[in-house]
């Protein structure tokens, strides 16, 4: 699993921070979270062959989170996209896709599926082969949803020399890899665990922007292997974050801390921070693994959960 | 007068151009032409301040000539913007602009004075201290309009020698550089050519994107100084370019010739182009002063002026 940011910035972009949108990349398969405007630039210039991406998630219906998919969703019908795109939104937003497009004459060479983002309760929204994803409720000025991507837990790991000492035919290896012993011809059982080795723990990655601190999001994200929470502010602005429905620095990192993230990355930042070592510094103070978002940069979750285990 | 190109693009941006939008510099104004998506990181990158834009011109209603507009006119209501501010669009966009920022839940700061475009004669939209501004129909998909700027004849400039040799008082001046004679205190006329030098030719710049060949527009455009045509093909694909309502790199250089323009600019590339070369040397053969637009670059139109005179 690996996350690359293609946009950290708040609502207002500068010259080296683009709107959000982020890439997550699972076997091969990527997901698309939050689309700001320049997100296709970005999947360019980062060179992510943004013809497979087959999910595109949207937090909420604010334009730094959203300009960019009418761009996107125009160039993959320029491109003869066949295959069915899955769009999920805040459900007001069916209608509005919709009917932008046809404002702009935009008739797609493929198929959207809309799946409405609602209610207040988390809930699973895809499980394909080899992940599952989750929404739940953020607290915003606007309904907000959070996404929480986990992989399946893979079978386990047969042993090779398991394999040749007992003659293992390959007609058993599958439920052998999910955990049954081995019989042998004498009829000795062999039990699964000297066959097998443990499968790596699942990872996850939970994206969580825009939002206020909310006391929920830590048991919805509970033992997250990356985490990513929006820091618009420092903790002397904690006034405004509470007005504009925002988290500070201290916040975010309060949420990795509650739910025992094994990474946390900050970003969303202001404007108004030309550097934002001082918002890192601050989560640091409560949760020490913190790293600033940057544009175009990647993280491999794989590594994460390594180095956590060290 | 100065031209700064921020995307060259055809509807599928690249790595390296963005799509389309131009902003012209005239006498310290700034005019948006087109505002494709991108169009506000442009401007950071390239250090213009858009606060100053108060004019923008949208040619037709494709996409990537416009879903830039959404993140701008965002960005400059949190950048607090007062001035009002005018959009010159094709007539049913005003309904679809101002839904879809409703959608969005966008309470712009300022007001917003849409100018329709419509019909099918040249029309003087804008008339301001400096410029004059008009639009003309091109030939599209959609209602399509090209744009002439065209720099006011200045006054005459009075000769300095001459306002001691006669001592013309200061009240007399704004007369005398527009053409008046001076009558000294014994009587005798002083002819106004003995005054004063000719004020420099008003300098003139036509946007032509997106458009198949029509041969109004030479007519539209008469003497322009700088002249910018589409030229998303070259000639080898002028079927698809006709199917398509856009032009090729000589039918663009024909334009050019027919007006009498003074440059060319040619630009909206398709993005099966890597290189530009063999369009810009298919327009040469027709019109030399052909140059390929690049994004973030800019055109002194001033020196264009100078460099035909001579």
């Amino acid at each position: 699993m690996k996350l690359t940011v293609l946009g950290s910035s708040s609502a207002l972009p500068t010259s080296e921070r683009y709107p959000s949108a982020h890439v997550l990349n699972a076997h091969e398969r990527l997901y698309l979270i939050d689309c700001g405007e320049g997100t296709q630039m970005q999947l360019r210039r980062n060179r992510i062959r943004f013809g497979k991406i087959n999910h595109i998630f949207i937090s909420h219906l604010h334009g730094d989170h959203v300009f960019g998919i009418y761009g996107l969703l125009s160039s993959l019908s320029l491109m003869n996209r066949a295959a069915s795109l899955n769009i999920y939104a805040p459900a007001n937003y069916e209608y509005i896709l919709h009917s932008h497009l046809k404002d702009f004459d935009i008739k797609l060479s493929y198929e959207i599926n809309f799946i409405p983002l609602a209610g207040k309760d988390p809930a699973l929204i895809l499980d394909d082969r080899h992940i599952t994803v989750s929404c739940f409720p953020l607290v915003h000025r606007v309904p907000s949803f959070g996404f929480l991507f986990r992989e399946k837990q893979a079978d386990r790991n047969i042993r090779k020399d398991a394999i040749e000492k007992y003659g293992i035919p390959g007609l058993r290896i599958p439920s052998i890899k999910k955990g049954a012993d081995f019989v042998t011809a004498d009829g000795s059982v062999i039990p699964n665990s000297e066959l097998t080795l443990e499968a790596p723990e699942p990872l996850s990655y939970a994206y969580c922007s825009d939002t206020a601190f909310s006391d929920l999001v830590p048991g919805f994200v509970k033992g997250v292997t990356l985490l990513y929470h929006e820091a618009t502010f420092e903790s002397s602005l904690m006034s405004l974050a509470r007005i504009t429905g925002h988290s500070t620095a201290s916040e975010a990192a309060g949420i990795a801390k509650l739910a025992g993230a094994g990474k946390l990355i900050i970003g969303h930042f202001s404007s108004r921070y030309k550097s934002v070592t001082q918002l890192v510094e601050e989560a640091r103070l409560i949760f020490p693994d913190t790293y600033p978002a940057e544009d175009g940069q990647s993280y491999n979750i794989d590594e994460i959960r390594k180095a956590v285990k060290e």
